[in-house]
Order: structure tokens, then C-alpha cells, then sequence
């Protein structure tokens, strides 16, 4: 398939940015009556609000022709159907037939463990029950799980008190250990490929944390989440404790799978069920809606008419909501790391930028940190505004307080305030921005929203015509960490670019206390 | 003062961008042995490596005399003094003086009640001692601090337990008071003007939670910080518990002050000055090392060169610490409300890009994360990788594999590595990096660190001509919000913009459980 760029739908849209350059959003707003209302998605519990998007009725039917274009629909029923979307490895990508699963078939065993462990029927070597879990890994292993974890445990946690652990710093270590007794804990390594170095490392470091309180029996409170059950096994853990995941479910698009067994002993396999329920459901939509009805298409549309015409090099998601402070890291690697590529799947060079950056915070907070900027810098970046339709802790005045904010960033950032007397009070306006209204916060509808952005970043790697289920841009540091790490004690081998670095981190390893 | 963009030392740096476009860093070290070496500023205790910038020997010549044309060094004298370098505001901008002070003179009473909570002498309307601490603001009466409370604490965390709740959306609070007892807990209110929304919202739902414990002594156990004094006795709060902070702090740059209550809480008054003393030296370093050599004022060189020459729209900090985890939000506010702005102090719009996105997160973890994007992504981002020369738990084979791979990434985003055959393998290299490598992680150690970015943000505003004392962006959301609140009820005086979000929202609440 040839560039994107070379279609007519782009170089119609092309057109279009230009027509519409300079035209303010209050003129958008003021020409469309209805636009306030028309420029949504409502799915029930969960409504989409782009109207303030710089988009007008001719940008959003000709981004509809660019999906048509590319065949986001196919693609998505292709990866829907287990064919290989991925390429350069060869593989589908599984994450939409994970999440379908009942927890029979092949996650009985997983299932039967859950229960076990949270029952009591299942014990540590010490004889005691379990009291805590140490979830050992990092990148999809660790942020999705953590998310959940965060965003579920006000309301959900129960007597597991479940931790992580990503970092080799060891700081990250003492504090997931911090006030846990090894009798008494469960320790999950989670590793696709059992061999990731930071998790190999810290899976060492808890044998040993393991073994002060167990001795040789310490490899009976470990159990494991992995693609290679051999590797697994070599480590020490029995076979049965070695919970498969399949090669095809990419580590960003994981936490459905095994790799969310943190999940499940927190909160319990009916949670994880409804979790894994609210997400298969935005799939079912995301395969039968029309495009202009498509809540990740639509996101997805107007990532790519951020991005790539009227060029946009970061994009804002602003939850405000404290449950989820941990979704903007989440979204860096699921978004970034999907979608932050040069090439198409067909390897040719790509002539418009993709993936933006992602950050963000959690609002009020974030109002009162780099907001100042989305809103008076020269730098602007559109903005996500994830705003909870129910107080969280029953608090509805203080909501309605919440609630008011949320929507003023929204309409300051599109509107704006002229001031030329006092330049610094201007107020350009014309920085764009979506709301996304969601219903209570519960496992079902938390799996729905992370489904959405899910789903709207493989809809915009399939319009962009790269690979979201790749990562090859990781292992070039990987391999030089390798052969950088020898010549920290031996200064000589190392290239001109390091040499000195290396001497001057040397000089302070041995300086005194 | 004309726009910096109308004189010869921009000009000059424009043409030599132009002359440079496209040559590659490999061959920037390839033509000058002792770039390694030489690009780089050496503190002793604190080492920073620019050779991976895509920056030549002319370019750093052209920028020392950028420097010199904006008056950088005249403006950090001003600020030094007191003078009024706060033109919107007519401020001076005093942090560098509250950091020298001793805490004697006007610290005294602070430094008093520090003593007496952390001796027993002071205790709760209860009778009984400070068991935890409750420290409410937001901002910057949040970010500075809880930085701290989150990187001392291993090392120098004692018997208070102190947390700080800036959101109002019922979750921080709940979080932030989860398992604390009103009677062994002080309230620390932090508010400059003390009229603040979220933080009176919190400080009234900490009034309620104390009256249960209290009763009408609630107050007793409350403290605040403000500089409107007036307003926090109208609270309740008793004069002698409230500590001024003075209008000349703006609260990005505040947790030096008594805004730091909380850290010297934690750990105690001698830990607080040894932070506020390395801050100090920073800024003596600022004030007296030659362009070239000054480590804050390279750095801001080289975020203006990223930006306002390279185009580079965002900016990542990436420390290999889980210490510096709330690094990132920190400077998230400190560089994005301060020189997140489009006037010049004097008023008029700049024509050049002024401050980056600044984004982030804790190494290795976003190697899994967000670094893909950053090696083969169409939208790059400069990276300041901050490495710590000793292993923050004594853990040196572990510390060797993180500072191999903090290095490595720096020579992999440098050098990259061409595959022709396989594009997807391609790495194209050239995305520049800094490293600063920074010796045992002390307060005082924290404090020049935290202070090397102030400096930092504070030159790059005086390269630009803008304010970076203001922060007049937040006000058209704050002012809007006051007029959205009551339409919340009275969906019929909503603008067209809101009127069906808020009928959605107002559906969703009405709505069954």
C-alpha cells in the first residue's frame, strides 16, 4: 500500500486545513447552531464531546473518507480474527480475544489460583495465608496492572494488600517491600519472555529477600506470568505456578491477560471478569459502529488531524480524577510506544509526523501547574478532558465545583479572552480540546475507557499505516547497555562519546561519604 | 527592549542552524576529539555532558553571546537584589533570598514550632503528640513539597507521617487521611492568598474531619501558611499558628520558604536548611560563573536552541532514580507556567517559540515505556537523563546495570544505527541529550538540583523577554468556572458550547446506580 499521503482523502483534508486556517472556533460554534450537540458521540455511559475540536462538517466527512481510505475497519476486523497484523514479528495481536474469554477454558487454572490464594486454600510455604503480593515487572507488565490497582482500590481492595515493583534502582524494591513480611507474601514475576533484565534482577533480589524467611522452600510463594514457561522453570518456580501468555498479546495490550493476575488477587476474578466485560464491549463497538459514530475512530481521526496536518507535537490527557493519575502513564507507553514509528508496515519511511507526545495529570492539580502554557503558550497541545459524571466520594457540591472547572478549561482553552491593553491578560483562544464524560467508575466502565484509547491508537497506526504491536526502537539501547556495562571498569575500552562520563561517575563511586 | 529575535546574536544563530542542518552528531565528535570532555560543565558534585547536543563550538559561542545581548546575567543580578523583576506583577521575585536566610531572623517562629511538634512540646488539643501530619495546598504549595517529602524520605523519614492533598475531588482527601487519627494529626493549610478554591474546600472537609475528634477545638490542631494572614484567622486558625509567606514567592518557587513546613516536619529543621543551603550555592554559582561555565544558564541555552531554533516542541527529564519520581511534575509547573507564555514582559507577542512541553518519567521504567517514540518516532524530544553516581541502596551490581543503561540510551539517541534492509531495525539518531550525573543524593545535593532547574527556567524567560513570575493563563478558567457553577442547575443559562454537556452530566447523576 503506498503512502497514505499520497491518497486524494488526504490531499483533500490538506485543502481543507488550509481553507480553514485562521478561522476561529466561536465562528465554527456561531455558523452551526447545533454543533454544540452534533459534534458527539454518546454511548450511554460514556459521552464524547469534540465540538471544540478544530474540525468543521467538511474536516470531519473528509477524515471519515480517510479512514475508508486506509481500511481502519478492516484492519481492525483482521486483528479481530487473530490474522497477523504485526508484521515485522509476524504474529496477530490477541488482546481482543483475551479479553472475551469466560475463565473456563484456558483460564481455569489461573482462575482456580485466584480463588485459592484469596480463599486461604492455597498457603504460603510457611504454612500461613497469604497477606500481600510482590508483582515484579516493568513496561506493560507493570502499568497497566498499576493503573487498575490505583484506580479500583478505593472501592474495591480487600485484604491483599498488592504491591509492584519495576525499577532495579533499588529504592523501588525497599519500597514494595517496605512493611511486608516474606511469610506471608505471594511474589508474581511477569515476563513475557522470562529474560527482561530489570524484572530477572528484581525476581533475584526477592529469592534472596524470599529465602531470610523460607529458606530453600522459597520458590513455593513465587508463581509467574510468562510466554517462555522453560525459562521460567529454570529460575526455580514449579510448573504449575508458571501461568501462560500468549506470544500475540503485546505487552501494552496485556493487563487483560494473565499478566493481570495482580488484578485478580486485589480485587477478586469477578472484578477482572467485568473489567475484561467493559473493554470487550467497546471492541463490539468499535467493529459495528459507523465511523462518524465511532467513539476510537473518531479519537483516533483527530489525533491524526492534530498531528499530522495542522501539526500538533503533543497531546494532553487531563483526568480529573484522582482514581485515575496513573491512566497518562499508561497512555505514554500504550500510545507511544505504539505509535511512535517512522516507518509503515510495508518498511517505507513515512512523510508526516505520527505519534505526538502524551502527558498530563490529574485535574485540579495540573490547572495549577502547566496549564498557564496550554493556555498562553506558544506551544499549545489539544487536551483530553476526562471528566467523571458522579462524585467519587459523595461529595456533590464539591463536584458540582469540579465539574464547573472542567468545563471552563475546556471553553477558556477554545475561546478564549481578548485583552489588548494588557497583552499579558490576552487569552488567544482556539486550543483544542475533547470531553469525555463517563458514568460511575466501575470495573466494567474503567475496562471501557482504557479499551477506547486502546483501540483508538491501533485505529490511528492503521491510518498512519505503521505497526502498533511492535517495538523495535528499544533495542538498540538494550544491546549497547550490554557492552557499555564492562567497560565501567575498564575505562579504556570505551568509545570517545563515553570515556569521560565514565571517568567522572568513577570518580564519584569512590569519593568519600 | 526590541524582541531578541531583531538582533545580531539571533540572526547569527539562525544562519549557523541553517549551516548545520543535516550534519550529523557522529560527525560533530568525529571532527573534534575532545568534544566528550569539553562540552560539558563539572561542578565536583555535580557533572553535566551536552556533546550529545546538536550544538557545534560556533553555535555555543553564538549562544554565550545571545546570553550576554538578553542581559541574562544582568537579570539574575536584579532578581538577587530584590528589584522588581516581576513587571506584570510589580514584584520582585525574592526565593534566592528566603533560601540564604538562617532561620533566625524571620524563621524564628517557624523553626520554633518545627522543633516543639517534633520534641513533643507542642502536642494536639487532644494531649497527645504529633503522630501525622496533613498538609493541604495545591500547585505550588504541593508539588515542591511532596518532591521532597517523596525523595528524603528513605533516607531521612522519621516518626511523623507526613501527606499532602491537593485535589478536591474526594479521593485525595480520603487518600490523604486514610488511616490517620484527627487527635495525633496537625493540619498544615498552604495558601498564599488563603482564598485558594480546592484548597479551603479541602481545609473545610479537614475542619469537619477534626470537629468529630475535636469538637470545637478543631482549630487547635491546624496551622497554616499564607501570606494574607487576615483571611487565615477569619478560618479560625489562631495568629500565632499562622506563617507568613511573603507576596514576593511565587509558589513554583516557594518550597524554600515556610511553604517547606511540611519537609522540615518530616525531617526535621537541619535537613530544611541543608536544602535551602545547596540551593543557595546554586545560585552563587549562577551569579559568578562566565556563560560558558554556568551550568543553569548552558541549560537554558540549550532549551532555547532545542526550541526556538530546532523546533523541537517538547522537552523530557528523565532521572534513573525512583527518589526523583515526582521530579517530572515539579518541573512540569516550574518551566510550563513560567515560561509557558507569548508576551514579552514589556508586553509584546514574541515571533519564535518560546517553552517546550515538558514531560517524563523515572528510568528504566520509561525505556518500556515512551522510549520508543524517542529513537524512531517522527516527533523527537531532547532528553535530560539524570543518573546517580552511587547506588542509592548499596546495591553496585545492580547500580551498574542502570548506569549502563542510562548511557547507553544517551549514545543510542546521539548515534542511532543505520539498517537499510530492515527499516523498521533503522535507529536515525540525532536526538539530542543531556547527562547529568549528580553525586550522593543528600538534602543538600536535592536542593542545588532543584535549584539548577529554577536558575535554569529563570535565564531561559530573560533569553526570551518574558515573565516568568506571572501566571496569568490560570485566571480566564478560574473566573469561568464561577459563573459555569451555578448553571450546573440552571442548564437554560448555559452558553451553546456547554448546554447539552451539562444536560449529559446532569443525566448521568440522576441516573440509577
Amino acid at each position: 500500500m503506498p503512502l497514505i499521503s499520497t491518497t486524494d482523502a488526504w490531499k483533500n483534508l490538506t485543502e481543507l486545513r488550509d481553507q480553514m486556517s485562521g478561522v476561529p472556533l466561536s465562528e465554527l460554534f456561531d455558523a452551526d447552531h447545533i454543533r454544540a450537540s452534533d459534534f458527539t458521540i454518546d454511548l450511554g455511559s460514556l459521552y464524547i464531546d469534540f465540538a471544540r475540536q478544530r474540525v468543521s462538517n467538511d474536516v470531519l466527512i473528509g477524515l471519515t473518507a480517510l479512514a475508508e481510505t486506509a481500511g481502519v475497519s478492516g484492519f481492525i476486523q483482521r486483528m479481530a480474527k487473530g490474522e497477523t497484523v504485526n508484521q515485522s514479528e509476524d504474529r496477530p495481536a490477541l488482546h481482543m480475544q483475551v479479553r472475551r474469554t469466560s475463565g473456563d477454558g484456558e483460564d481455569a487454572p489461573l482462575k482456580a489460583f485466584v480463588s485459592g490464594v484469596r480463599k486461604g486454600e492455597i498457603l504460603s510455604a510457611s504454612g500461613a495465608r497469604f497477606q500481600s503480593v510482590l508483582a515484579i515487572g516493568i513496561g506493560g507488565s507493570e502499568l497497566g496492572p498499576a493503573l487498575i490497582l490505583d484506580a479500583l482500590g478505593d472501592a474495591y481492595g480487600g485484604a491483599l494488600d498488592v504491591r509492584m515493583c519495576a525499577n532495579i534502582d533499588g529504592t523501588a524494591f525497599a519500597r514494595a517491600t517496605g512493611g511486608l513480611d516474606p511469610r506471608t507474601t505471594l511474589v508474581v514475576v511477569i515476563s513475557k519472555s522470562f529474560r527482561t533484565m530489570e524484572t530477572q534482577a528484581n525476581a533475584e533480589r526477592a529469592a534472596i529477600w524470599m529465602q531470610t524467611a523460607l529458606g530453600d522452600d522459597w520458590a513455593k510463594n513465587f508463581c509467574a506470568i510468562s510466554a517462555n514457561v522453560d525459562e521460567a522453570g529454570k529460575f526455580g518456580i514449579d510448573e504449575d505456578r508458571v501461568f501462560a501468555m500468549l506470544e500475540g498479546v503485546g505487552g501494552r495490550f496485556s493487563l487483560w491477560s494473565a499478566v493481570g493476575l495482580p488484578i485478580a488477587l486485589a480485587f477478586g476474578w469477578e472484578v477482572f471478569t467485568d473489567l475484561r466485560a467493559g473493554a470487550a464491549e467497546m471492541d463490539a463497538h468499535a467493529r459495528s459502529a459507523p465511523v462518524r459514530e465511532n467513539a476510537p475512530m473518531m479519537l483516533a481521526l483527530l489525533t491524526v488531524w492534530n498531528a499530522s496536518f495542522l501539526g500538533y507535537g503533543a497531546e494532553a490527557c487531563v483526568p480529573y480524577d484522582t482514581r485515575l493519575r496513573k491512566l497518562v502513564d499508561h497512555l505514554q507507553q500504550l500510545e507511544m510506544e505504539s505509535n511512535g514509528k517512522r516507518v509503515t508496515q510495508e518498511g517505507y519511511p513515512v512523510d508526516y509526523p505520527t505519534q505526538p507526545v502524551v502527558f498530563g495529570g490529574v485535574g485540579l492539580n495540573v490547572q495549577h501547574a502547566f496549564f498557564q502554557q496550554l493556555h498562553q503558550g506558544t506551544t499549545a497541545a489539544p487536551v483530553d478532558i476526562l471528566v467523571p459524571a458522579r462524585a467519587p466520594t459523595g461529595d456533590e457540591a464539591q463536584h458540582d465545583l469540579l465539574i464547573s472547572s472542567a468545563l471552563a478549561q475546556a471553553d477558556a482553552l477554545a475561546f478564549g479572552k481578548e485583552n489588548l491593553e494588557q497583552p499579558h491578560r490576552h487569552y488567544p483562544g482556539d486550543r483544542p480540546s475533547t470531553v469525555i464524560v463517563y458514568d460511575k467508575l466501575t470495573p466494567f466502565m474503567l475496562g471501557k475507557l482504557i479499551a477506547l484509547y486502546e483501540m483508538k491508537t491501533v485505529c490511528a497506526a492503521a491510518i498512519w499505516g505503521i505497526n502498533p504491536f511492535d517495538q523495535w526502537g528499544v533495542e538498540l539501547g538494550k544491546k549497547l547497555s550490554d557492552s557499555i556495562l564492562p567497560m565501567l571498569s575498564d575505562t579504556d575500552s570505551a568509545p570517545a562519546s563515553l570515556g569521560s562520563l565514565i571517568d567522572i561517575l568513577n570518580r564519584m563511586r569512590r569519593g568519600d561519604e
